[in-house]
């Protein structure tokens, strides 16, 4: 049922003689189809598409791009049953997993479509002429934020669906006005294949220009470093490894010319508090929320909570126990691919080797079966704070516990904490304003503070912050999850005395959509 | 009457023994105060202090960072003539000029404190918690803009008030609650010293933390590198030359390991087009308005319309005659500096030199009296289109007709531009809707599209754009002029489920200053 081809714009394409398949970690052996790497001529056929692309589809109107984006949702879920199996396959999820984040990415598509319907997101400001001013007139000035250009977008072996092909970087990227080219993920190309069907579908029905959407199967290398270099390319959506982020940052800012918004997400050990006195009066509660979330999709999310920040007490043991026991009852899962797997048995040995680091609980290494076992491991504060390698990233179900002899050591932990997208602190009222210090240090160091609930689960919503300080993502000033999103691939531009004619709808005198717009420095709904 | 030494926060401090003095294009020589450069131990204090500032600086409320920023326009007056006339003598500028820009430097401040006092810039977005959504509760989710920690400013050569110590990067990254390290321009250290002193007399008033703000010495290659490079600075702002924001991009992208955002204001040649019906029927006014704007300044504007590009006609043969005759009744002005009058000169003669471009008009080479003399030049698109190097910025009054055969050619050569800070159009409302294309094109290329006036003048306001694609500048996504300049030094942090009690002011349920939110997706100045 799969062609296993590249599919640039409306176009299937299989130039290429080099084939792969994917792996499946549930069954143990590669799936039959095999997929083509798209050549130099696919990829450069992609990107001519995409730039042709852009001086049509940057002008449609946001309604336009709302049925779009709504008609993508649609699709998706008229592929039924085959996406599930297949990403079931792909990835090692379960099934009920992929049912609740192919719903998730539906409802961003249409999160978006709302947002381009109320369409005051496009900050549209005015200042009206003072022609009459002294000592000089002023010229009627007014911005809006303009779609940047075709956009390259990483997916992610993690989310197959909701930060891969028709995920938050498409939607955002699709919502803003930008062409998007895809590089597909290889551990589910079958599941790129069916979503970006889907997508070329959807383009189709609404009378969306070819090359508003390509997708392109070969390894980052290759494919990914063609297509960061490409002068067209004019932003770039990443989620996945340090490694590979920091690649992908190094090309970009060295072998192009022109600087370009690289959004990378890629590190974070998502750092958890535990006051004292919470975690004495509600030890159980806690022990339970942490290792359902240490464990919780086999530890492949990106905020999972790698590490602990407790204060030595009877309540820390008994903590400890507590949690090793909840560690010790979870039945091991299947992880996303072969590499993962065998990425976190090293990262977790190199823990386990460590002198310094104590295990409390480990699992049986489960590698050839592809399965992942959880790991709990301490280490006093003091050699937290001496050894920077301890925040390295452990991508699967491990978390380190720091001890630490006191307040001062705590908040001496957190301020050499590297950059991370979560801080949670478990508190009650009371006690967390004797800590505001360990609430000030989570700010600094993370894009959202999450109070007394585990940091796994990312609402998507106006108010998300999925990003945050180096190394969680290169750019910290934005959010890769929510609305705020599609602000990663526009600029604004400015119209000076241009005539109503010529201006954008939403700039113009009347307020056709009833948009919120900023006029000579006050907010209004209203026509001037 | 100035000590030369730099400002460490609070302190005036001159340990080093490397002394330099400002030249005076004005007087042919160099002034007589000595500059202390800052040794590696001052530049570490001086960011020690701005570390520890952060701390305090940016928990303060909007309003008392208003205070500040109101004050140091306070005591930016009250230098008074001292001011004016030592900028007159380091920068070669006119005393009116001067005066205006001093002006608008306090009304930047100004329009700064205001918006903080308004405080609705901060995005402060809330989606309240819905403990019975199925299948899972939503968290109460809210974000905001928190600054992103001490600021780097490079004071520019071109603007010594609007520009440099005091001006728009320094305005916009205070009013964020970023404190800022200014690195002098040495072209002009003396009123920067004077600036520097205005505004530690207003931190010291308002109460501000000693370290919001210190002033440096030093050169580009040494001074600027140690602050580029350094973990504690967050962002940097610049306004210079191409080669040297170059330089900086490669030292803050190669050399630190943690991305920081960079904003570099470089090269832009602001290409005006002149609509052919236009053209002809206001030959002389247009000629008179673009003569002005070339060598308003002698030149030395960032918007300074280095391109003109025609379509070929009788109307475009007298636009050049009268063009010639306005430029060669310019008196030449004083260059900023010695440098930058041998580099416009030294630019202007690679223009001469090239055997494809016409010398329409040349005012006498007076470089040994740093003087700017105006000059014009032609060439035909087809030569244009091959030659990019003929793009290069020539930094003082000189501009480059592009002769285009037809409508085509002329959106051919608009296709090849570079990025641009502006892009002009002179047109009738009618002809404009005959060049929809060239409207767009130039709306890809820039910042700002400016109808029917020169492009020298930036107004400080809401709604203006002072950036665009590189290499005007190396982050399009911003602008360095108008209040949405902010923006470039926060970063967006969300808090989930967070105590009323620990909630930055501003997302309280009480919507204490009656800002404008958007809640649940409404925006809305109503408490919850």
């Amino acid at each position: 049922m799969l062609h296993g081809h590249n599919l640039i714009g409306f176009e299937e394409s299989a130039k290429g003689k080099e084939t792969f398949q994917s792996f499946s970690t549930v069954q143990g052996s590669f799936l039959p189809d095999q997929f083509h790497i798209a050549t130099n001529n696919e990829i450069e056929a992609a990107i001519a598409k995409a730039v042709a692309a852009f001086g049509i589809y940057s002008k449609l109107s946001f309604a336009e791009r709302a049925v779009f984006l709504e008609t993508i949702a649609e699709e998706i879920l008229q592929l039924g049953d085959d996406l599930l199996e297949r990403a079931h396959l792909e990835s090692g999820l379960p099934l009920a997993r992929l049912t609740g984040e192919r719903d998730r990415t539906m409802n961003q598509l249409k999160l978006f479509a709302s947002l381009l319907r109320e369409g005051s997101w496009a900050d549209a400001v005015i200042d009206t002429a003072m022609p009459d001013r002294q000592p000089l007139p002023r010229a009627d000035l007014r911005r809006i934020l303009q779609p940047l250009g075709p956009v390259t977008v990483f997916a992610a072996s993690n989310f197959p669906f909701a930060f891969s092909t028709a995920g938050g970087d498409t939607a955002s990227a699709l919502a803003s006005g930008c062409p998007v080219i895809v590089k597909a993920h290889s551990a589910h190309a079958g599941t790129n294949e069916l979503m970006a069907t889907a997508i070329k579908r959807a383009a189709e029905k609404t009378g969306m220009p070819d090359g508003v959407f390509s997708s392109l199967n070969g390894e980052g290398a290759t494919l990914g470093q063609r297509l960061a270099v490409d002068p067209s390319i004019k932003a770039i959506g990443f989620t996945g490894s340090y490694r590979a982020g920091m690649a992908l940052y190094e090309t970009v800012t060295q072998k192009r010319k022109a600087p370009i918004p690289l959004y990378a997400e890629m590190s974070s050990i998502n750092p958890v508090v535990l006051l004292p006195e919470t975690l004495a009066l509600k030890t159980a509660a806690i022990a339970n929320t942490l290792a359902g979330s240490i464990t919780l999709g086999v530890g492949q999310f990106c905020t999972n909570p790698g590490l602990i920040l407790v204060i030595k007490s009877k309540a820390t043991e008994a903590f400890i126990e507590l949690m090793t026991a909840s560690l010790s009852a979870v039945v091991a899962g299947t992880m996303l691919n072969d590499s993962i797997c065998k990425a976190y048995y090293t990262d977790r040995n190199k823990l386990i080797n460590n002198q310094q680091v104590q295990i409390i609980f480990k699992g049986t290494e489960l590698a050839n079966e592809y399965k992942g076992t959880p790991a709990l491991f301490s280490v006093t504060a003091k050699e937290f704070i001496a050894n920077p390698a301890l925040q390295n990233e452990v991508f699967g179900p491990s978390s380190l516990v720091v001890i630490c002899d006191d307040k001062m050591q705590l908040e001496t932990a957190l301020t050499q904490l590297h950059g991370q997208l979560t801080g949670t602190v478990f508190g009650s009222n009371e006690e967390l304003l004797r800590y505001t210090t360990v609430v000030q240090l989570l700010q600094e160091k993370t894009g959202r503070v999450i109070f007394n609930s585990a940091p796994t689960g990312v609402e998507v919503c106006h108010a998300m912050v999925h990003g945050g300080p180096f190394p969680a993502t290169t750019d910290s000033r934005t959010t890769s999850v929510g609305t705020e999103a599609i602000r990663r691939f526009v600029r604004p531009v400015c119209y000076q005395d241009c005539p109503e004619a010529l201006l954008p709808l939403y700039l113009q005198n009347k307020n056709h959509a009833g948009i919120m717009r900023k006029i000579n420095g006050n907010y209004s709904r209203d026509s001037i």
